[in-house]
């Protein structure tokens, strides 16, 4: 904030503060608003492109309501920076996604402006209906209650339960579509296409500017009541033939309109306001607004990493000799294996880039399908796939599989489908924090009949158990494997079966083994080499699947040693640990079990190396235990 | 099928003996499947309405379509029985739901004919969809792909989800929107009153039965086509008023046509099997048609038990004396508590009836919120009324719970709402089967931070534990109770605050101790008597809560008894016999723990006796369980 440019933005730490300003002043305040969050990002990696793309938007909705006391809704959140800038947060903003620092998603803990905490999708609409609805039970007919969610989430389901449940309501309710046609990627589907059919229709827009203008001009009383009946009667009639999906769901619909024109939408925020009832503003925007770089691909720029302030260069890091990533791994062993295999397809809920499914839809289009934020269609769409003998791979980030758990019960693992799920993300993911960390999956799979449940220790166990995977008959296949990198870098061995429900031994020893799941045996060996310097022998087992369990290596490991660690970057209610306490008390062994894992709270943002230590799950905790037992 | 009134149906087994009957046959076939399933489930009760309004519709799909070859998916399923008469399983009906015998729902298993299984909602288009796709790359165009949904199905979020996905493909799919304004209760939402609106628009009908009238006559080439062409855009000019949602969406709507008209529906089918692409079809049926009690009241008439065949009257059997259902203990007890606590609020996803909501919302109609199918709403909903202040108790089955552990996790959990989850039919849960058994509850929920988990032990404790749960600041409360009658008659005892996390001993004994949590706590009590009678002396626990677990109960058990019995209505895998172990575990106990639980595989249909028999939980089994530990 030392900058000189930051003329009208120094002066506004709260909503109160832009209240006072002109309409020049508003747009000023864009500018710089922008600029701040590129200077500060470029060193501050965080969401950027969400965020350029809404700050006129923020600015307007905090110049016409009265927030708090309004409730604003940010579905998703990745848009909400220009919001915590304006909110009392503007001199911790540096601190973004760091460890202790603001969180980046709305969050209820951090300011009584972020009404409702978000990080998955399409939960705006929802969250918003029932605070209007305690608002009216209340007797408070001026609060208003407001959800801004983009086109992408508009396609998850739950945003179309909240529309169907909300238009038979009287909520004081407005729904501001944040239509740019991009979520993380591009928004794909019937939605999407329709929105571009209304935004890009010159007649409908014609009407729309004529209607706009002569609004402008009108403010008053009864008048403005018939003014919008007018508005809605030519509206419909100018788009006879593109019906109106929102208005079928009994919401009044307004737009589109220019989402960067922040006087215009000041104006529209301040009429809408005075109409009561359930009713959707339909705003266009450019996601990455300001910055050309990001203007350009809005996908990369979606969350770019370290860049340059002035020209918008990203600062990429030299990446020789560095392992792949696991989701690289992913991305290209799922198109060396479809070339092998016709009946392998690809799925991703609008995540391509993210899980790399992007490199299998690019090489092979036809068999790679991106079906939206739709977590729930992708399992059931896999499964209807898998009935009719095909194996979809269906990749879906750890956390968003929490939405698809019905679907993987009913659809997947009680027909016996033959769908592989590759769990990116799995285990804590560091800056994205308490709704992104995937450390639940392991712990709500595990009691789930028919399910295979393996973790690879590395990239190449990543690849054998996606072989493994597609072989006939294997049933559903979850493959779960954590963000970041591998382990090695010469990651293109040739593939290997690997003996489903088979541990293995990766180092023996005296007294105290190791059993781990996943890419967090490799902290268990480097624990387990300082414990050597140490003269302590540790054993380590890879037990490669959750389910089913290696039965008779525990009870191998249960006669050889008199300690068994387990280790897992999951919880640790109800996963590894808690099925080698189970197996230990069902089977009566002798051993004593001490189990290690993400303890029963949620875990806040932070780096992967801060996390893993807060959590006592890195290198130093497990050398720690050891060294515990090794005392007694 | 003695009676000599089914002289056509007498010679159907399988579709290929529909396609050689004349329309008039069908008609007839039509009335006898109708007959027959009122004459079978008169005595062997299952689900009668639903049924009752496809058998036009039933009979049509298999005299147009090439089953199994073409593709059938029944949303839900309760639909489905006519579909199953005339499968091939005519002569096995009557063992409908019954244990070993047919599946109330489509399966796989059980038929070539059940394309994909069902149970839950709203999944049948995505099902269809993946088929669709897999067809189309293996160059199949020919098969066809047909989702029967209802308008009550069609609000669950994830129909939209695949709506979405399918309009932008060329997938040969065909949706039946199979409208009759109902789905258990009465369909709600703007959604319903969005085709309320369609099929009660008499300008919209004149034009449809013209069109209808005029397309009847014409029947080849590529007049057909134009043909096709026209109706879309006479109905557009029709509904100028009436926006079609399904169009927006990129669907081509036809409809809506009257679902009983046999010989109509045959013909309009088979001009759809010759239109590529996706495409929906709207038919307007009665629920219960044919049999005038069900007709008149539907809700009631959906799984009616036993009834009289010829008056349809329900054989009511005599309640005296017979503890009231657990579901009823809920609907009387919520009414009491939001008469002294404002904040208090009732949610159901559609099921006012099945959970006795509806009690509320009679007697409190602002305060009691029907949904639709629509759990994910439903439970992000609460979590805004309750930011707002509120204290909302959102009732929904264990297994649908499934649908929403997300917005569990992601909207309740982390903000540590104040939201009271009541879990209805949490265990097994008899005649519906795998997709109904809420047997997965107590091992999803547990490894969740922040929820209090209960389970009563009868109705006085699922009361006490209510009155609890919405105290000021209680945070995210789940109370999961089982479906079906509690224990005491005498129910409406004075409200008692239980303090969370502590558990009660209700005998004590030597050696072994039972601990269980929830009803299955009264199997504990008889097989503890009945190891008296055998001289061992049993301790019974109702843990009362699995989360927080009351830690100084089980250490006290463990110093005081040599061995301790968990007994769970739930999956071992993760659940209470999983919580005790791990501590047993963690606190290196001296004490043996038998887990007593369901084992990992589905548990299909069957009266609760057979079930909790076969799944070793019932009275017997844990007698056993105690003799054999003694013995030893």
């Amino acid at each position: 904030m030392e900058k000189l440019q930051y003329k009208v933005l120094e002066k506004v730490s709260t909503p109160q503060d832009i209240k006072k300003l002109t309409q020049l002043e508003l747009k000023t305040l864009c500018d710089e608003i922008r600029a701040y969050i590129i200077d500060v990002l470029a060193n501050n990696p965080g969401h950027l492109a969400s965020s350029l793309g809404t700050v006129e938007l923020t600015v307007a909705l905090h110049y016409v309501f009265n927030t708090p006391d309004d409730k604003l809704i940010w579905d998703v959140g990745h848009q909400a920076y220009s919001h915590k800038i304006i909110t009392g947060r503007k001199d911790k903003f540096h601190t973004i996604r760091t460890y202790n620092g603001l969180s980046g998603f709305p969050k209820m803990d951090e300011s009584q402006y972020d009404s409702f905490g978000t990080g998955h999708s399409s939960t705006s609409i929802s969250a918003a209906l029932g605070m209007a609805m305690a608002s009216a039970l209340e007797g408070n007919k001026s609060r208003q209650h407001i959800a801004v969610i983009g086109d992408g989430s508009m396609t998850g389901g739950m945003a179309f339960e909240g529309l169907n449940h909300a238009g038979v309501s009287k909520a004081n309710l407005l729904v501001i579509l944040n239509d740019n046609g991009i979520a993380i990627d591009k928004s794909v589907g019937a939605l999407s296409r329709y929105l571009t059919t209304i935004t890009t229709s010159s007649a409908y827009n014609r009407l729309k500017n004529k209607i706009w203008d002569f609004y402008g001009a009108d403010d008053k009383g009864s008048k403005q009541k018939n003014f919008f009946r007018k508005i809605g009667v030519s509206l419909k009639s100018a788009i006879v033939k593109q019906s109106n999906l929102f208005e079928a769901l009994n919401f009044r619909y307004f737009g589109p309109i220019d989402g960067h024109d922040v006087e215009n939408l000041t104006k529209i925020l301040t009429k809408l306001s005075k109409i009561q009832g359930p009713k959707l503003l339909h705003i266009v925007t450019k996601k990455g607004k300001g910055l050309k770089e990001a203007e350009k691909n809005p996908i990369v720029y979606h969350a770019p990493g370290l860049f340059d302030a002035n020209t918008g260069k990203q600062v990429v890091e030299a990446c020789d000799n560095k392992p792949l990533k696991y989701q690289d791994i992913f991305g290209y062993t799922i198109v060396e294996l479809a070339e092998r295999n016709p009946k392998i397809l690809g799925i991703t809920p609008a995540m391509p880039t993210g899980c790399s499914l992007n490199i299998m839809m690019e090489k092979m289009p036809g068999r790679a399908f991106d079906v939206g934020i739709a977590e729930q269609h992708a399992v059931t769409f896999a499964a209807g796939l898998a009935a009719q003998g095909m194996t979809p791979f269906c990749n879906i980030y750890s956390s968003f599989m929490q939405r698809a758990y019905d679907q993987v019960v009913h659809d997947v693992a009680l027909q016996k489908l033959n769908v592989v799920f590759c769990l990116d993300r799995g285990g804590l993911v560091g800056e994205d924090g308490a709704t992104h960390h995937g450390v639940f999956d392991l712990a709500y799979f595990r009691p789930i009949p028919n399910l295979t449940i393996a973790s690879p220790l590395n990239e190449n166990e990543l690849r054998n158990m996606m072989y493994t995977a597609q072989k006939d008959n294997m049933g559903p296949f979850v493959i779960r494997y954590p963000r970041g990198g591998s382990v090695n870098v010469d990651w293109k061995k040739p593939f290997k079966e690997i003996e489903v429900g088979k541990g293995r031994c990766l180092r023996s020893g005296k007294d105290i083994a190791i059993l781990s799941i996943g890419h967090i045996g490799n902290s268990a060996l480097q624990a387990a080499s300082i414990a050597d310097t140490l003269g302590i022998e540790v054993g380590v087992y890879d037990m490669r699947f959750l389910k089913p369990i290696d039965e008779s290596l525990i009870h191998e490991v249960a006669k050889t040693y008199s300690h068994i660690i387990t280790i897992e970057d999951g919880v640790l209610k109800g996963g590894l640990g808690s099925a080698v306490a189970e197996f230990v008390a069902d089977n009566k062994l002798k051993v004593e079990v001490h189990r290690m894992g993400i303890p029963d709270s949620f875990v806040a943002h932070g780096s992967l190396r801060e996390l893993h230590k807060e959590c006592r799950i890195d290198t130093d905790a497990i050398v720690e235990k050891i060294t515990d037992i090794a005392k007694k």
